[in-house]
């Protein structure tokens, strides 16, 4: 068992009034539910869904920790260069799963395993900070694309590739692997050629689903990360999210709270770590909810224009900083809690005599208060009415972290339905892309620099 | 100079369509904005807006200097703790003036500056590997809690400080710097009491304003940042900030674009760097403007509960998780857009023949393309109908920093004159406050105990 809880007291109206869900609400999206459960079932049975199976796929584990033996010692960095589904979920499960300061440890208490830098933007002055940090002779690039043209990863490459030729000669290809389509596209028939190690990501394996290919297996076990133990726990969950009955589903019932909390016009869902480790989940949270819900769809009105708009919060942390906010300000918002039962270390309050006015805090542990908070934060916001419900997982661990990432890309895929939005798409991306091949000159795009130009600089600009 | 740009251009209706803004209604502002523009100015003068002046404050540079000079070179790490507005204008400084790799740096190469930890979240695993890593000897703790009694800073304060002390023995005190209210407050005490040495935050300067005083200057300076230059930033800017005039002002008039675009359901608002250096800043803004905005007014209706909600977006990072729900989802957001003119440095693309099809980027430079995808994303939101403005620095420097913190505080606090609250409260966070004493057993919240119990424990609890 996974053991990962969904409490939903505080969504419901009963508790939080105006803005909270009626039992007969969830109940009537029933038929509903089932239809789309039967919709998913069956494009998984016909191929169509191949998230749903990655993680019990054996062979790549084997492959992957075949590779690890061979050459996980050798390097002192592992460097992903990849953005967007290619980045963030090595970044959130590597945030939660070495040690946080993994890369200010020396080699003997990192166990010999290398840093991990997640290059996921094209920041000049980063870059290249980057590259002077990095001995080329001691350093792994895993270059990730899953059409292999993404044109920040390719420029980043081109970059690095140069660099570590000029510096090692020949033998600098044994530092590069490359993760892409099995078929098609330029890293493609680069791993071909030019005698690139390569991985491949499955076929209708979208970037925000492909954590638990090698897009994140493979630098997660470079530096450690028990990644067999993460598909477990991710094959544990697997069976309660197959349900059918969203009241016994929770990846189903969460995405129907969010749905009928986003009709109550609370647009904004914010997802609120208390836990160091578990911070940049809400970042490939992020991705997935915006980017697989925020659509135009095929109906009218308000609902041609659809998206709940995540957004990353921390706890305590962001109690100074955004919770003045959700309890006073607009009713346009719930609140996601996500909290390990266990934080996996304690240290107690000691005495100190000469500050009296705190021996309230002596004897109690730094895992008292962060709980102690984090359940008064969320009565504050349930005493103002304002929805909003709890994640826990008994530990951080690589298995609760399988499970829940697993509930979450079906939590996303099953929203999609009640949406009504094609979760597996992000049209609205294209359009960037195109102004940006055609600013970078790429032939082809000619057209699309001369639209550019009208709505760029054949305006009247204004500033200050 | 500060070269400061707010460009509007696509805020506008003529631009944009539906969701923009009108000129005339920025005209309907000016009667308004005057009346707010001379109150602060009154306010200003009768020494209840002191954040204005602190910049000018040149005796807190002499102390300051005089310590680092004194210490600075002793210690290899800078230890934050503090929370909310104690830490973020350091963190977003500190990522923007600092090298980005300076914690990974060796002593030599950071110019022998100590390394810094902003430590801001009491999660006990965080906690305890930080002091795991953090040598007694040679680190630094710098206490920051306006009140002196921030649970959260005290725990971790009462945890260190017994560490440090049976590491170091009665010299421990050396390694504290409490920085705090001039006058009251637990920290206060102890610093008279226990010779702690202090730095004082000026009286009416709250939290989030308070980065110009010794709470960031203090610890930016200690790692190498030159705060002079900072403040004479923030000199340069005042002057167009407090010209009376909406259109002649940078913050008033970005203020008041971005309450007209509230007006117009446009209650998300986007801050986007495109510059990694400049990332924090969007964390450093999300409080001041959510803390200072986010309110139960005297109003009423929709005017009851108030508040633009404040989210972090990262160019070109993004554009691969969040534009998508930009462009397509529901017109409930405006976008800003925060950019460096120079980078500061640049790589140039190389020709690699292996690849024919990336020869298009060959010879064009990183710079090129951050520059092209942001505005690429301008174009493709505009053309969308989606409202988004761009604000632009010369350079990443201290000098364009500090004025563009300076005229984010003046935007606030006249945005709260738009808005009709009070942007230097926060009574909404109290409550929670009270419930964490109240479970964490401090003499006094013994009803409020009674009342958590009610609003956790005595109701139907659901979960799955």
């Amino acid at each position: 068992m996974d053991d990962i809880k969904l409490d939903y007291t505080n969504m419901m109206a009963s508790v939080v009034g105006e803005y909270g869900i009626h039992e007969d609400e969830l109940e009537a999206l029933r038929p509903q539910s089932e239809e789309i459960h039967h919709y998913l079932m069956t494009r998984r049975e016909n191929g169509f869904l191949p998230f749903y199976e990655l993680p019990f796929n054996t062979k790549i584990l084997e492959e992957i920790s075949t590779l690890v033996e061979e050459i996980g010692g050798r390097y002192e960095n592992v460097v992903v260069l990849g953005i967007g589904g290619s980045a963030l979920g090595t970044i959130a499960l590597a945030q939660a799963l070495c040690p946080l300061y993994h890369n200010l440890m020396d080699s003997g208490q990192r166990g010999g395993r290398p840093r991990l830098f997640v290059l996921d933007n094209v920041d000049p002055m980063g870059f290249s900070q980057a590259l002077d940090i990095l001995d080329p002779a001691r350093t792994l690039y895993l270059v990730i694309s899953k059409s292999g043209s993404t044109v920040e990863t390719m420029c980043q490459f081109l970059i690095a590739r140069e660099r570590m030729e000029k510096a090692l000669g020949a033998g600098y290809r044994e530092h590069f692997i490359l993760i892409t389509d099995p078929i098609s596209g330029p890293l493609r028939r680069l791993a071909e050629s030019e005698g690139f190690r390569s991985f491949s990501i499955p076929e209708r394996v979208g970037g925000r689903f492909s954590v638990f290919t090698a897009v994140g297996l493979l630098p997660l076990a470079l530096v450690g990360v028990n990644v067999q133990a993460l598909l477990q726990g991710a094959i544990a969950m697997s069976e309660r999210v197959t349900e059918p009955d969203i009241m016994k589903n929770p990846a189903y019932l969460n995405a129907a709270l969010q749905f009928l909390a986003y009709r109550k016009g609370l647009k904004i869902s914010v997802m609120m770590p208390y836990s160091d480790r578990l911070r940049d989940m809400s970042d490939w949270f992020r991705q997935i909810w915006a980017e697989s819900l925020g659509k135009k769809n095929g109906l009218t009105g308000d609902l041609l224009h659809i998206g709940p708009t995540p957004v990353k919060a921390l706890g305590t942390t962001d109690q100074h900083s955004q919770v003045q906010l959700y309890v006073e300000g607009p009713f346009d918002k719930s609140v996601t809690f996500l909290i390990p039962e266990n934080y996996g270390a304690d240290l107690i309050i000691p005495a100190y005599p000469p500050a009296p006015s705190l021996s309230y805090l002596e004897g109690k542990s730094m895992a008292d208060l962060i709980r102690s908070e984090q359940q008064a934060t969320e009565v504050a916001l349930t005493k103002n009415g304002r929805p909003n419900c709890t994640i826990s997982i008994p530990e951080v661990t690589p298995e609760t972290l399988g499970a829940l990432v697993y509930m979450f890309e079906v939590q996303t895929i099953f929203a999609g339905g009640l949406f009504k939005v094609n979760p597996l798409d992000q049209p609205g991306v294209e359009e960037g892309k195109e102004f940006t091949y055609a600013l970078m000159g790429r032939p082809g795009f000619e057209k699309k620099k001369d639209e550019f130009e009208r709505w760029y600089n054949d305006i009247r600009r204004r500033s200050l």
